[in-house]
């Protein structure tokens, strides 16, 4: 969004800046993809944590899956119609995953998920994920996922050309 | 927020439409608390269903933990302050929990989860829910999670009065 | 199991008071359902507390499932095949779920949870459960978990004969 | 436990036998370890799964936390002493854990866990899980969880000398 602070704009400023900060207080909840790169947040809940207040390490394993979801709906793909899809006799399970956590996170804390498509292969796919504080740069955790295309006999096969097209196009 | 649709307005109303479109995508993740009802959403994700799709009954649980979270934050209220606080000595836990389960939800749904504090007693505190499909009216779920002030001896004591009167007042 | 220690045991008494005392040790982990009282441990687990180490309310409703769990399978009833049954075109979902949190639990301990069918209607089920340290009468939690029948098209129906004669043999 | 079927057990073979099978039957659920292997089950529970009835991936890591506990137990270390013991000054977390996720598991599965140390070094620590079907040699699934040792400031430190003498003495 590119709005010109024009001559025209000076009176309505005020109101102008209060809708403008409206909206950057709403970003941090709002998830964008921009050259590959896909940011949301997170917030460790109740239950996110081991019994010292600290992320439990299986957390963030969920929270990577749940930034899966957002970059495919960021793609224009249905997480539902894209795990595993009766109708086009296609499933995409993850075969292989892995995290390392370098700093912890503690109970209320909001992450921040940066995720992108590493590696598109003809029958595979691999994203990777970073997480930050919500704001800083210091890195908590990081990990990767790889999915398989599989066929209705579970036998693996060519991604989809639908899907690979899609993430291609925004890698 | 409260704008009028005045005559000063007219010439920059494709600005501010544009601008208030932006906020009402925005709005659905944005939790409202007026009048004493919160309203957020929650997506159901990939681990929160049964192996039949539908959403575990365990998941309501989670998701009204996470409302009363998100209540609390709209009061100002850090959670991570409030069910349970060493330096001001008390805690809240939840010493009951009640759902009842009208509708099925599915993997991928936003719910719309409506939380209204029920009861503020001397010593305790009920919250009550309601989940909704994101735009609709029909009941999926509703309950309500009872929370007890304890001391540090986990004897039960008056709630405090920085709590009891901060949720009052958004009653 | 009754074995009367005989005069013909004696000569071999220090074998078989191995034999029982090994089996005795294993008992906490076996599941026994005796007049109607289904008996079986959970252990709480790492995830399955608050950020201060105390079982969560959530995983309260979890063990329950499993509780559930583990008295069908003690009647000869596959959990598998008796909450959701395509062949026999029933289902059995969870509508209603209630618990009261009397003691806190804490990381690491070894809860025995007792179950009960303590209500069986023509298309209903009512499950109790009560929550006890392992060794101790001392209550824990307790709670309800109500079961409907429904239909392939998710209409209530009468409970399938063979699982409520079933359950109704056990009470 | 080695028992020769002696000439003296013939006449009390059948009580001898009954013993035998009723302790095969608990066995599944009882923990061993020996030569550094170490071996327990885990059930596939109602909310393990994703939405189409397959162990979620994020499960296993779940499970081989349990399994951690478990060898931790049968070792002679409590668990709640291990992972975090203030009196001793020491924290063992996770800081890595990787997962392959080879042939599908199923709801009301049950899994058998070969949970070995792979590595010990000064300040880490290496278990190395598989999983297979209760009975069968197929693998289910692989991975490895990385611990290090903290200090009350949260940094690396020597494994404290009790762990690793009781972990070498196992493995």
């Amino acid at each position: 969004m590119s709005i010109r602070a024009d001559t025209w704009v000076r009176p309505y400023k005020k109101l102008l800046l209060f809708l403008f900060r409206r909206e950057n207080m709403a970003q941090p909840q709002n998830d964008t993809l921009t050259e590959g790169l896909h940011r949301t947040t997170v917030r460790v809940r109740f239950g996110d944590t081991d019994p010292y207040g600290i992320v439990y390490f299986v957390s963030y394993f969920r929270y990577c899956h749940r930034a899966i979801e957002e970059y495919l709906r960021a793609c224009g793909l249905k997480p539902e119609e894209t795990f595993k899809n009766v109708r086009e006799g296609f499933g995409l399970p993850i075969v292989e995953a892995w995290c390392r956590f370098r700093r912890p996170a503690q109970y209320g804390e909001l992450l921040r998920i940066e995720t992108r498509v590493q590696e598109i292969r003809s029958k595979a796919l691999i994203f990777r994920f970073e997480f930050y504080p919500e704001t800083g740069r210091e890195l908590v955790a990081e990990g990767t996922a790889n999915l398989v295309a599989i066929g209705p006999d579970w036998r693996v096969r060519e991604l989809p050309a639908r899907i690979k097209e899609t993430l291609t196009g925004k890698k």
